[in-house]
């Protein structure tokens, strides 16, 4: 048996798949958030996290309306994917002790959900396009430039560590 | 039971880890695109398809070279959220019949694998600058350089569907 509880016959019903998808996704990752802020120890880490999760509780908002737009019911269907990169962020997390190496491994975990987020709405976008909803894409295309802008910010706090008072020397 | 086989106690361990599971999830990418060119039906995909397998194998190669230079036995961990992305885009394959569609699905399947890769290797290249290994973050620095042209072309390919003539033009 396939992902979908039913057969995709056409490029709209492939759209409204990946939006249900993805609806259960935000939902996930605004849970998996919570965890992470607690586990955070920089203060700019866990900010971002925080700004985050407040971004993704709009996102989630923004789907919705989608989901109106296209005249379908907001529905969420299971997504292996963001189950396997949650599941794995949340083994990392409770393999590792040390503080810093612990925040390194969140921006990680952090950095595959948004690349995740951003191949799915960059979809959803295109899709949206072609068939002729420029009024979703508009929608989608917000939430876009967010995880764009919040996986560009923990790359920068990534590199941010390489100041040498953050120096972690290998055992 | 976490993720990895073995505590995390420095950035190395992290970087090691991170490692072995690209290293698995390469092997995986290799099986699955192998599938994925047997299904495509646009010629443009399955070349681009084609290439990316070959790209893939100089990838792991290049992993095992990682290995070396890091003093480490090149060895694979299972990493879930590869097992997570290659399900999903198993499943959505199994549920499609239409051809045009199921090629619209495949392109967006293999960017969520090209997004997995762009966060695991421009992690571990960040890791690698911060452990003082540039000779590792300049192997893996050629390995992210192609995942980003891969998924610009799927990128260009998905638009391409928007206007047949562009389709053409960059055929």
């Amino acid at each position: 048996m396939g992902l979908f509880t039913s057969d995709i016959k056409t490029l709209d019903d492939l759209f409204v798949s990946v939006l249900q998808q993805i609806y259960y996704a935000e939902r996930q990752i605004a849970e998996q958030l919570e965890t992470m802020i607690s586990k955070a120890s920089n203060p700019e880490l866990r900010a971002g996290f925080e700004q985050h999760l407040s971004e993704t509780r709009n996102q989630y908002d923004r789907l919705q309306q989608v989901f109106r737009m296209h005249g379908q019911e907001a529905k969420e269907a299971t997504c292996p994917a963001i189950d396997g990169i949650l599941k794995a962020g949340n083994s990392m997390a409770g393999d590792i002790d040390d503080k810093q190496v612990l925040d390194a491994g969140l921006t990680h975990a952090a950095q595959l959900v948004e690349h995740y987020e951003i191949a799915q709405y960059g979809t959803l976008i295109a899709w949206a396009r072609e068939l002729g909803r420029e009024d979703c894409a508009s929608v989608l295309s917000q939430s876009l430039a967010e995880e764009k802008a919040t996986d560009q910010k923990l790359t920068r706090l990534a590199e941010a560590r390489l100041n040498p008072q953050a120096d972690m020397q290998s055992a």
